[in-house]
């Protein structure tokens, strides 16, 4: 028996006599699936009550007066700027977590398991209809998390066999000791935790391994090398693409080093961090039970004051994307430019063709990958300014930019990851090198003189360049011509591929 | 006389016989209803083929093989992600104007008809569901033109009695001079106008009388100014909301400020700026037709190269949209703080409550409104610095980040239009002043002490507010016991109401 | 005669017993030139005196002990991190301005010529040494203010033949109508409207003369248009570089029209923008003398109030600069790689060389003009955001991050404008078309096929253009081997110089 | 033995005949101190020679031709644009290092001593004012590596009894294996390090360990705790300050973990990574000597292609300073408004008070040092912006933004580490509680009624205070009115030191 309503997490109001089996009432009504559901205009509704006065709610819905309420005082931005569904699904496993731990200290077994079923739903995406409220709202996300209570508690409700709107038996008020003060920070990490393992870092090693695969394969192509975009002394080509690997090799790098702070929940800190009204041990055990329900290893914040009053951690994390970022628009840059042409361009790669529409100009690849992936590289920059300003502007106990803060950085992480996919399937994948124009453009390198500086000085090799430069001449014929050294010599001499390292 | 299908705007390919009457086809075909459709997934598909091979095209759409193929693509960052529906609606108004100036130029009457039917639907946001493309494709947005050109052509097909995707009497190709280079940036920068005129300024404007309803309201009420956040000589609430007045005109003209730039229009530079394949007028005609169709003084570019090339424009209303953020970043930050309370803040204003959730703590009405407000100043910031990168980095003849700009500004001006409508009508509308606090504040300040200089010297006042300060005593109490003046001089000479300006 | 000490302006108290003439004191005193001083180590000094105690001012400074006080309690950044001197100019502009308004109220016409005087030399700059406080102090700059005070009073001082330190007979304190919460925002907007002026928009119109120039010069050169990095159909050389003037005209037009915010003074708003202990017409007769002494159109600000607690005037004013710095990074990024080379880049331009050190690679130009523009691009882009962040976290009746926006201003107007010179006169000025390079490329160019459309159809352009592409033939010749046209057709039709503008 | 004067690193020519003894030359010569000299006007010129013609260097200056063409091709900015003397000191550790590899390779010991004495000199400081450049010249810094070159051949000559300017016996040139490309970001990073460890750790080390005894002497100070800047239920002043302290203790952390890939080292890259012309074993040789030097676990990077072309390892530390400063801005926002007042504030800290000129307002302690702070912080937000830019936009085989990047990471390491030591010495360590208002807000508070909700429940607990609210009473007196608990009954439950954690 649960003693204390003060103890209950949540949805959890101990009720004497719940009125139906959960068994019974697992599947979905009839007429209501719980499926996902389309946000169309629903035409038949139920009243609920706020202090504020009633309320129509869809009676297809099961979300109540409160997320009503904020559709009503929140008409900003429309439909695309919802509140991230991953933050919905985080608070899924968060509250399913809660509720494991409340199950333990004692809350009523069929109250639990109903309420552990339906935020399973919620995290598993299955309830996505429900959750209409957009970013723009209270600064501590409290709106989404009362839009989760609501849902939890009708759906419990309902598996429960009450009715959508009683409130009865599973309250969605009973949250004292679930504050959005701490729950919502705990959703936005175990969101971009899991937006980093599922979707930025699985991104980044495909675009990893494709480069290093291209960067093996082009080991011995010996290519011209361009500083100040001017030519300069050769490389190979699979050296050139070697930085790229190891540029997001860095990038996985840097993004794992971010989260040891993102690991930590705030889940237990209650409204300012005191852990008010929670139980000695609570913090600890939800982050254990997340952790176990997601497999990535987080814990319970060091200092709950810090976990809610700052997003350092998510600022750090938007950071490093910011880096990744960064990486991406050099290697998407130099990928274009590499691949200019057909004709008037640099010509040395040859990227694959995914659409029609250059039919009538063969050669014309539009680098169509490099642009998506060098705008994702934009938005991430800008993206980390607008967490930055609001990880900068909290006050005292809590800061106020939480969903701000939170749809930046999951927007960053998603579209880096996509996009790294998207360039590796349709662009790095498929990059052939153009060997003609490669050999072309290394045969006629004035760059090369260089290597002939020890066998006869500086000031001949550079009247060689200089003469070659003035005459269009190869570098060959200049010195043959000026009798600095006899053709079998140059081409002792001159060897790219001597000029690939140290010696 | 129109001479040639090849040089017909868009999909306007010049048929001999037309097989159906467009009076009998203005009405969508039985069963293919261009209300909104769902873009749930079809389950009916009709095979199109492009250069790459054939496509699955889901029957109840209007689009065809290319966008279907940029899906395939570009899978980057999911639905939320899609071209904003401005650029979509943009686009209906630019084909509209295209195919009425090519009516003109001797395209066949019932093509033209059909397409302008077509076009107009676009704009009117009949077809919303048609147009699936993310972002993040090519930068110089073709897939999205093309997108277009597909829902346009095949609707004008419909109505024309044609079957979808045979290209048949309306080809969606037939576009050499309906470029996606320079109708991109034209619909860019009608989106932009149209978001500009309907959602930002009249969300603006609408700020802007509240709070100067508030200043006048407030004019007579003096309070303890604040410097350094540090108690300062008084001003009447007035006069502080009236700063507030002064940044919310001034935003409104920087916004104004930067739309000349705005107005010019690309369409008619084609491929590269230079308009060929356009005939001489045609860019000027296109303009006209789109100011008379939005109301809006559009104008063609000046410089098609740049118009193509660049994006400054959009950048400098970035600029005028970043400066606006500021503002709102000040005027709601003073709000939240002089709200603050309701015991152990400021407290001086009274805002308006409109969730429950704080019911147990009548006075703590968080300032949500306020939150969501400074939580868009923040990302606009964001926006502005992906906007700039973007717009920073084009090169030669076109500019790539051209998406992603448009994407962005649109953001920008509508969130903060938005906002400004739901901060005025959900807290400035309904502020009041705490005029009890904001008295006892005035009267228990040290700083009127400073109107005691003229009259007994600068050490003599400052003795008073030093002990005043050290004992806790009023300025009055202080001043009289340490016999430096009367208490009827100090009412004399210590009158908030004087210091409010110059003599 | 001057009635009250309240309403002298700053360093103005008036009085009784000047022991020296003005005239005998204009000249420095020996050994105390005030000619430019050396901020070494002054092995002297006199002993002033503050509330906190006794402090060591170098004996051959004119600063005192606010000053000295503040170098002790912010050892910030050191050296390069003083304030800008051009605050400090526009500080002497002021507080002449003050001093004359102050003559006209009835300040002792000695005091006032003495302080005139002084001001002067601190607007000319003959003072710079004496003025060693870093940006990063109170954020009011209250300690330039109280600096700049200290400097003129004993300059002035030691022209009326006083002795430094002895705030006799000019007091530096005796400002309580030149708040620095208005002085330092009318000396910010002085300073960046005359840095606009003198250096920006000069640089500015140089580098649009010449690009002008180079427009016309290169006007029949016909060269390959670039899109998405590939060939693209053609235009002029002239019409490529018209983009670019056209991008710089509008960057002038921009900051113009961010200029009339920053006209607006905030002098005479006092603390918090009442106008306090000034009297009334004193705001607007200190804009209209420094309008005069400034020679541009200063006014008084319309609001007091907003001109203190906001700088919304000069993150609009960055915002325009941030525009500049995208056109910048436009430009000079295009002409890199327009002059890329010398064998292996695009090669169409030929750059000035401006250092040896590429001695041994002739025609290898590092285009360092160029990266000096876009490295200074990139940084006008950081001190923009360091100025919205600025701007936007001001609180009730003043902004307190006045010092670090203007110093970003300051910088950022400084370095577009020199670069623009630099620029100008070492790249763009000397910049030649590489013509026969440019004409091979556009000769070899596929895209020219699309000439042929109107002629041979859409169907046999296409097979021209891939069997050349696929062969390595150029246009002509596969045409005429594909036996679509004669060799006379092909030259009939394929003429760029028709491809350059509408019919 | 080392073979070939090409081949020699630097200044390394072997010389046949050195004219003088280096024991009697490691003095400066008479007239020509290396001891810090000015950089005012010299008057006397020796005529040096470039490739582009005579040019003058000022006599006393180490510098040489490149130099003084650099400052006549780059007139951007002024003095204060100066590259950062820590490049120039760690380029003295770098070719200091490369003099003693090259000593170990052969080089001739007279030459390697000379260079390694003035190698020295560079690193200690004392050639400070031979280095004019300014940032904006090439991105590869590559006149900043001459001028070094310059600097240390000369007083390498000088020392060995040499004429300056004569390049002999150490020439400026030799330096085909010292490239500016992988010598400038060697020095970058190695000054970024130096910088981090000198001035940015200790600082905020110094700032960590004054809060944290703060957070220890507040331990015991329960407070009002405020979310969305409202009232809230109480915490300690001690916890409070441990969530600062918290946040300082993982910037310290977030920097450390950025500097691994800091510590790799470009040098041995040469022009485009491949390390043509240097040694096998040279880099790895030349990490270790920089590492012994300055005691820092320097390794050479692991790919040189990617230390050249990118700055990501900058950039990511750029993205740890812009962490810090975001926790900064909040901690020094957080305490300038609980230092709010002395009246009409928050009131709860006591800021110490560091300048006069509030003399005649007692109490009103403008939060200068916290100003200070925050204007740094928006600073670094900044400079990280540029960093970005410039990261981002790196070409093939060498990014040419590094003397931006260097300067910004530089100044914004510097301005944490010193504003971080100024706010601790002159603000956090000098920070007392106001005991007397802390438990007056505290008692007030109607926050504390939570405490009755397990006791009398939700609804009459929220009576209480809707009508102490309503009333102006305290909770005790409406409580006992209301008959909802005796006196006693609200002493025992009503504990806010029972609110400070879970139970």
């Amino acid at each position: 028996m649960y003693r204390s309503a003060r103890n209950l997490q949540l949805f959890s109001a101990a009720l004497s006599n719940p009125r139906s089996s959960i068994l019974r009432n697992i599947c979905p009504a009839p007429g209501l699936p719980h499926s996902p559901l389309r946000m169309a205009s629903s035409e038949s509704f139920r009243i609920e009550r706020d202090t504020f006065g009633e309320l129509r709610v869809p009676s297809d819905k099961y979300y109540g007066a409160q997320t009503v309420r904020s559709t009503m005082n929140f008409k900003i931005g429309g439909a695309s700027e919802r509140m991230p569904i991953q933050v919905i699904k985080a608070f899924g496993i968060l509250k399913k977590a809660a509720a494991e731990v409340n199950k333990d200290y004692g809350l009523d077994t069929k109250i639990a398991d109903a309420v552990i079923l339906a935020a399973d739903e919620v995290a598993a995406g299955k309830l996505d209809d429900h959750f209409p409220l957009v970013v723009w709202q209270t600064g501590s996300g409290t709106q989404t998390n009362m839009n989760v209570n609501e849902v939890i508690s009708n759906r419990a409700i309902e598996i429960l066999g009450g009715r959508l709107g009683s409130k009865d038996p599973v309250h969605p008020n009973d949250q004292h000791t679930h504050h959005s003060n701490d729950t919502f920070p705990t959703a936005m990490h175990i969101a971009a935790a899991k937006e980093v393992h599922e979707v930025l870092l699985p991104g980044l090693q495909t675009l990893h391994d494709a480069l290093a695969a291209k960067a093996e394969q082009f080991k011995d192509i010996i290519k011209i090398g361009r500083t100040h975009t001017q030519d300069a002394v050769p490389l190979s080509l699979g050296q050139e693409f070697g930085g790229y690997v190891q540029q997001v090799k860095y990038s996985i790098e840097r993004v794992k080093a971010a989260m040891p702070r993102v690991y930590e929940l705030a889940a237990g800190g209650t409204a300012v961090g005191t852990g008010l009204n929670t139980r000695i041990g609570f913090a600890e055990k939800v982050a254990d039970k997340v952790a176990a329900l997601t497999g990535l290893p987080f814990i319970t914040a060091a200092n709950k004051f810090e976990a809610l009053a700052a997003h350092d951690a998510l600022v750090e994390l938007s950071g490093a994307l910011n880096t990744v970022s960064v990486s991406m628009m050099k290697i998407a840059n130099d990928i274009r430019f590499l691949g200019s042409g057909p004709r008037s361009g640099l010509g040395e790669l040859i990227l694959p063709e995914n659409e029609p529409g250059s039919s009538i100009m063969p050669g014309k690849v539009n680098p169509t990958q490099c642009e998506a992936m060098t705008m994702v590289a934009a938005q991430v920059m800008g993206n980390h300014v607008a967490v930055t300003v609001g990880g900068s502007n909290g006050h005292f106990e809590l800061n106020v930019f939480k969903p701000m803060i939170i749809k930046n950085v999951l927007n960053s992480a998603r579209l880096l990851g996509d996009a790294s996919v998207s360039f590796t399937n349709n662009c790095v994948s498929g990059i052939e090198a153009n060997t003609e124009r490669i050999n072309k453009l290394m045969n006629e390198s004035l760059m090369l003189v260089t290597a002939l500086n020890p066998h006869i000085g500086y000031d001949k090799a550079a009247a060689i360049a200089k003469t070659a430069h003035k005459e269009g001449w190869t570098l060959k014929a200049t010195a043959v011509k000026l009798g600095f050294l006899t053709e079998e010599q140059f081409e002792q001499w001159v060897r790219p591929h001597d000029m690939l390292g140290p010696k």
